[in-house]
């Protein structure tokens, strides 16, 4: 038994099966993973990792087991699941995977060949996880499942609460050993008993508050859309063993094989994010502004890049010069949440009114961008504005920026 | 100049005239008035003052003064506003305000009569404040009120961060720094620049979080009309001014008062709210568990003694047996808050979808109550239950505790 | 179970026995003394009681148990004695000790007699601690005792971590689980694992610092001066039982007590406590000022009141204008903390240079105060100086306020 | 004008000519550069850098100038130094620098050099500082260069906070609100007020409790002493630019570097830090324990690597399997601080004989390490005990690991 400081939890405790697992370089290689990807040119103390998230996440998962009186073996299996839930990462977190499958043309779910291989499987074997049913409970398909997978999540938990001790923001304050202690396993899996609605619901509106102001911050947003610009150019020409060798390097080797990377284009990206040299937002504009049929138009990389192209085309400047980012729509939080009282179990948002607002509120955060270099923003603007028939003057009133 | 440590804000810088005005009894009795009234019986960390509340509540007044840029005597009256604006508590902050009401027929804004009083006239003159200007102030009708009485005053912030500082509920997280930098002096008065939106949601669902977490806790409410019947039955016969005189009393002398009351059940109950001996619920049902017009004929302390005491009568015991506690329904929050950015001023609501759902959300929080000692529950239940015509099955279902 | 929300602990646990103790009014008593006495007359956050303290000691008693790996019903054991150890405290805790012990010329270990009473004896009996063996582990005499009363205790770590969150003053940070993580249990009792030996240190530098900025602060130091003196005078003519009948009330009731006593003396300076309108220092010196043979002559409330009483004179005063506040010198810290290592036990001073000097800290912490109104303190340092043999000129020089 | 969220501080403003400076390479440089090196291998969440650092320092400077009422060249002039008092650091912070000193034969006070740049120039010529003034504060020959520059600096308070912040040790609480209040300018420099002493003295021990929980931790050392290993062997044979370029790398690219030398030893150290296979204590001991002698003899790397090389040579292993490490024996603390009262300026040694015991303190920490692969832990303890003059029986009683 070892103790590990950390300043979110405390000490974590971690057992001999956990310091097996932490020692081989599957996770220690997420000691080099930001947990927030970009959000550091925002916030100057987000340079938190995936490795110090894995670590909270077991913690809290083992505290939730105990909780629950989960039996030995399946807390083991748990509490694996929480540490190995985001070695299938690739460089700076989220960000790279839209590219990668825009250029693989499938998901990556890479967790799923990693539990098959050379250096996972032997780890398994040895304290005693069997890999089949760890897949089950990584894909969300096993009773437990909801402990790490769902709405209300320890890996939420710890990722809210992290993010906000780093980050210094403080609408990530979530009352987790509350919201832990209100968690019953039921036939239905886990649910949460009626008395934990209010933890729950502050969990939930911490998801919803730190959306705009860290996850979605418009500064993240700019320097993800140059750093998948960067590596969609950069892996162009490559071999598919080289695309996918991507997914298994680090933020560091990441950036290094970037800055020397054999095009230009990627050179300059890698160059400015590195600087914090970032392009500007030429529109920025909510999901009332913008036609919905366009959405549906553009969705995906290359209708993205096309649109882009055809802006810089019109204004006469290199294609690289301008980048379009439409994100997809944010699903809603919390539809199956179930609660629990002495009489039934009945689903969150027949109880919280506050859940529906909080999914409305996460679509009017949403917004499209078009970024391009300082000195070109108003010129795209207008251009931008024209393609994507945006009404400038009512988008200014109501937005904040 | 001196400095004064406290724990929610690190230091308070206090100037001669604040140390004038605290060296005065008037406030040196806040000291002795718990901010939380009763809620100390849940959280046993909340036994913060009036006092404390007072001097933090100056210095964010400060803090906006200086962003606002408003000149050093105006400065000097909204801080000194900020000093004084609780000086008019009761015992137990407001729970004893209603009962007054009643005995005296008349509302207790005693701030009034305090700023002609002998004690603080000579003190306002001594700083150099006009009496007249202030009361304007702490009446809401300067342009400058904005920043003490309002939605998104200093004296919310101040009260929202120390109470959750005290009590260690996680809800009360307000970006305090972030909101007043966002404020913005305008012809409307004090409105907030809509890059502060955030922030302000914030402090609002702070505002709906600790309503039933903390503010409205059963246990806080039970003993709260615990506290008005000893009152009021303490008072029954007293001369007039011996009833006015209660509410200069601070929560220590106003307990002893009780506890040595020539009437025994009031005698009684001050020592189960001392020893923690309180009444329990037997009905505590929510807005849509119980018929509108009941709540319209059970307005105000006579009527609501009448059903207590005719629930009593039915069941054969004391009328002091049975207490109903049945609350004005809130009020919506924010309606006239201003937002403003470059192009015009418009109201929060209009921006802010999540205004709506939380002032739905504190209607949802409402309940009425009836109290009485834990051996009679079932059976004032059952009788309660049949004179508000609840419905009790659906109650159980969707009522958290 | 049911879980107590605790700012300084997240959530305390509490099983039956603890709630069968929590429900007396022995406990409850103690949500009506504050903890630190009149320090909230220089912390305005310092409210907090000796009842969360009581909690958050049991829980942290609790927590060590579990690392020493205590049977059951030692764990029993000692939590109640955790939650119970300062359930003989008098009002103001500490401040109204040596006036009772000089009115009733013995020391006032009230729990023995407690022990025995007909108010706890049966609470005892009902959750199953044997009431010998518990004065055992409060009298130090049990193995575990060190537990609770030792000079790394539960108690003081409780206490440090509580007055910090309380004052908002940054030297009480202990780090309590690392501590309680290196605890073992061997032959010698509780003793330390030379891995906790920073953490140990941490806490013996939180009491050196935590000392002359909170509990020997000048300002507390006079107002518990005064309460002394209101005490004795109120007390010099009553009856046994009335002398005695003041170590059971609470802080509300003793204030009371004072502020409607017969004595004029004891009224004038209940009030001035109570609107903080206190006594100044005229004379404020370290040991090194003052002759030791004066400290040994002046030992005792009574030689104390006749030096007061002879400056007074001089003066030409009334006697209670002057109080005299010969403390203590203070004893030093963890002469019998263990240490242990693979090879042996041994003294922590043996293996930490800085217990020494902390100690010597500790030392030149003292002082010795005359207190008098702030009118007479120019002549009154004059005379108490001469008659104190103090020389004025090279004190000023060397001590800091 | 604009704000920067910061964990630390709340919000750090910066004002244009900041803004300027932040702009520019040579600092965003400072966001890949780990403030504490390599304490992320024992402290999970140390990855803060010395961009945030620079920030937090140049906000608390800020606070000083105001409390100093420095005129507005001087503070302009005090902020852009703090600004950018960490820019001629090396990859891993400290880790570099006597590697380099070794192999160039010179001290890297590169923060010379820097200044006369064509870099930095421009940008203090556009935001109206002079070069060699700031170079006369950076070298601490300003009259104000006590507030960067000493040993009560806001540079130790800010990272003593952060690095408390960051890894969650809860030793490095300063009060740095207190200390900055309690400055004066005086003719000797930056002083601090006699009731600022307390303040001082805590941030003396945190400095001291710090050391061996954070700063010479034996993981952090030992990854440390590897690293410098790595380097030195990677530039053996490289050339004199090649040498110095390595000090203007940012950790990133200095790791990719070594990864990726063509020396194999250099590959497998960086591989080895990366994966956290670290080598192990051979020997770890005291001062006490190692011959005073024998410490003068092996000052310095070449020496080092001898002693190092004779005990690979017995062992009958690669030279590369030995790492020696002999720090510099701590500096005493504080010995200029200098404290003022109303009669006269003292230094702080006088008035505390706390800082006396810091620095013996100090010096107990101190050890001397040699570190091999765990399978030669044992093997090389006895030779190296040996050629140290070790006396192990002893050593193992008294040091805590």
């Amino acid at each position: 038994m070892k103790s590990i400081k950390d300043p979110v939890h405390g000490y974590v405790e971690v057992d001999t099966p956990a310091i097996t697992l932490l020692d081989s370089p599957l996770l220690q290689r997420l000691r080099h993973i930001k947990q927030l990807g970009f959000s550091y040119l925002v916030y100057p103390g987000a340079n938190h990792t995936r490795f110090e998230h894995s670590l909270g996440t077991m913690h809290l998962a083992g505290v939730m087991c105990r909780q629950l009186g989960v039996p030995e073996y399946d807390r083991l299996l748990i509490v694996t699941a929480a540490l190995l839930h985001d070695i299938g990462h690739g460089p700076f977190s989220h960000s790279i995977e839209p590219v990668m499958e825009e250029l693989t043309g499938r998901s990556h779910h890479r967790i799923g060949n990693l539990l098959k291989s050379d250096t996972l499987a032997p780890l398994l074997e040895k304290i005693g996880v069997d890999r089949n049913e760890l897949g089950e409970v990584l894909a969300g398909d096993h009773q437990l499942s909801g402990i790490i997978h769902g709405e209300l999540d320890v890996d939420r938990m710890d990722y809210l609460l992290r993010d906000a001790h780093y980050t210094g923001v403080p609408y990530g304050t979530v009352d987790a050993q509350r919201l832990i202690r209100s968690t019953l396993l039921s036939e239905e899996g886990i649910v949460i008993h009626e008395s934990g609605i209010n933890a729950a619901e502050s969990l939930l509106i911490a998801r919803t508050l730190m959306r705009p102001a860290v996850y979605f911050h418009h500064v993240s947003r700019i320097a993800e859309t140059m750093f998948n610009h960067a590596v969609l150019r950069h892996l162009e020409n490559k071999s598919p063993s080289e695309v996918t060798g991507m997914m298994y390097m680090d933020d560091v080797s990441c950036i290094h094989a970037l800055r020397t990377s054999d095009c230009s284009v990627t050179r300059e990206f890698a160059e400015r994010i590195f600087c914090r040299h970032l392009y500007k937002r030429a529109l920025y504009v909510g999901r009332e502004q913008v036609n919905i049929k366009a959405l549906t138009e553009y969705r995906g990389i290359p209708a993205q890049r096309e649109i882009a192209e055809e802006i810089a085309g019109i204004a006469g400047v290199d294609p690289s010069k301008v980048l379009v980012d439409i994100p997809e729509l944010p699903s809603g939080m919390s539809l199956h949440v179930q609660v629990k009282n002495r009489h039934r179990v009945m689903e969150l948002a027949e109880v919280s009114p506050l859940l529906n607002t909080l999914n409305d509120n996460r679509l009017e955060q949403w917004r499209l961008g078009v970024y391009t270099p300082p000195e070109l923003t108003d010129e795209v603007e207008i251009i931008a504005s024209s393609l994507f028939h945006v009404k400038p003057l009512t988008m200014q009133d109501k937005l904040p920026v």
